[in-house]
């Protein structure tokens, strides 16, 4: 059979070079440019015909990376591929899955509904999946939700000495504890109240018998970094050590990181939104579930 | 019958209240706003059942517009609307309408085909039709465009003494001439050759007759503003008075707008992209169009 193809939009390159070395794939980069009134032009290797070819775009910051991901879909198509699947190794629009008030796009659902009609498979690493249960509740193609916590346990295992996992929410439950067997790491879970976008609160916790571990907060998503923010500054209140913050995907909203850091955390991301936190390569898993999805 | 709701996207709110004076139509402001992740949040006023819906939305930089815009299209259609169409009165990714190089993405036809089946009927003014011969040949769905050289033959009549209109190549032959009849004013067409996104050159013409007027460029779109720009130094260099600049879309890409000015020429648009150099409303040619195909 012929390798795969992978094919990274713009700023996909370092995950694109990692999954291609995990899956003996071949890379081709696609010609994607801006004209100087915003439009983008696309220009793809000719030898895609009977190939098995995915497009790899995370979908951080989504809206102005759609189009030219479904122009190169579409014409991937076009050029004879037999297969085209969507690598994305952070999926967005998981979050507005009904009508919270009347009126209101659900977007989990459009989205989906957009990307599925452009693609035979989807790979993705830790959607957002709380209300939303399954993936395939919306994408109606083929898809696989990759799982980092094992890559999260191994990394906290080897760097952090008598970690204690601290999810900061009721929602983060799942990370930790799949990071708490991992490493035999006890579990202090929080409560989050969220009060607004940007404002969140947290309910005090009795941390006294872990004053000689080191904290190690997990979630999936670090967007404003407020949650964690807040738990930092309760772990501060409480007598702990600096902790260690851990997140699946790196948002980052404006000055997110800087404040962060500023705290005096370490902060530590997975590679599936390019930042200069990752520290926590996914490639290894996501190749496992492109080689099923592409064959 | 119930008037037609107008629905401007973000920016548009200018020419919808224009349109709405002009049509006798009920303006209703969405909720459109941006998550700190950078994902789109839509919220639509409920009382849309059984009505008929246009949401105004100009395309200029147009990826970053199109899922806001599709979002809210769907959910009108959710709500119950009778119908919903789009007054694009810029409408983009026109030119590339064929490969001319193996592999690219034939993004006008694909463009088309993203927005179609999402709208019940299209309203723009003055499409870049050059190889593409009429709307209809990518969109499926009902369509006019109105043509804006009534309004700016009307401008320049009011507003330059003595005028020689100026065409800066032959594409632009057609909203010349139409400005030319509207004016009773002479007409030079010039000669562009393209020698990439940012470079044109023009032929030399001579102008000797025209030394007692005032030259008026007139140009489909103004985007890098080199064709303007070099159209200008060769009046210059003819010895003619300083040109009124005249464009139907003004996308004014970086500096674009401040280069023209500093040429000491005067810069006009429609208001099909708002801008400060908006001076032409084509509003009451839009009303018209948009009347028929939500009737």
């Amino acid at each position: 059979m012929m390798p795969t193809i992978l094919m990274p939009l713009p700023g996909n390159g370092a995950i694109t070079a990692d999954l291609a070395r995990e899956m003996n794939a071949a890379v081709r980069i696609p010609d994607i440019r801006h004209f100087p009134d915003g439009e983008t032009y696309v220009r793809l290797d000719l030898d895609l015909h009977g190939r098995s070819v995915a497009l790899v775009c995370t979908l951080d910051r989504p809206d102005a990376k759609l189009l030219p991901l479904l122009f190169a879909a579409r014409t991937v198509h076009e050029l004879g591929a037999a297969s085209v699947g969507l690598v994305a190794p952070y999926l967005a629009y998981m979050r507005q899955d009904r009508r919270f008030h009347p009126g209101e796009a659900i977007t989990a659902a459009q989205f989906a509904s957009l990307l599925s009609p452009h693609f035979d498979w989807l790979v993705t690493v830790d959607p957002h999946l709380h209300r939303i249960r399954a993936l395939s509740s919306i994408y109606e193609i083929p898809n696989r939700a990759v799982h980092a916590a094992s890559a999260i346990g191994t990394w906290i295992a080897a760097q952090v000495s008598r970690p204690v996992l601290i999810g900061p929410d009721s929602e983060s439950v799942q990370w930790v504890s799949d990071a708490s067997r991992l490493t035999g790491a006890p579990v202090v879970t929080l409560r989050k109240t969220r009060l607004g976008d940007n404002d969140v609160s947290l309910e005090e916790a009795d941390l006294s018998a872990w004053h000689d571990r080191t904290p190690v907060l997990v979630d999936d998503i670090i967007s404003t970094g407020h949650t964690m923010l807040e738990t930092i500054r309760l772990l501060d209140r409480a007598g702990m050590p600096k902790p260690v913050c851990v997140g699946i995907h790196g948002i980052f909203a404006d000055g997110a990181f800087e404040a962060l850091s500023q705290s005096g955390s370490r902060i530590i991301t997975t590679n599936t939104i390019p930042h200069a936190s990752n520290a926590i390569d996914v490639s290894p898993l996501l190749s496992a579930a492109v080689r099923e999805m592409a064959s």
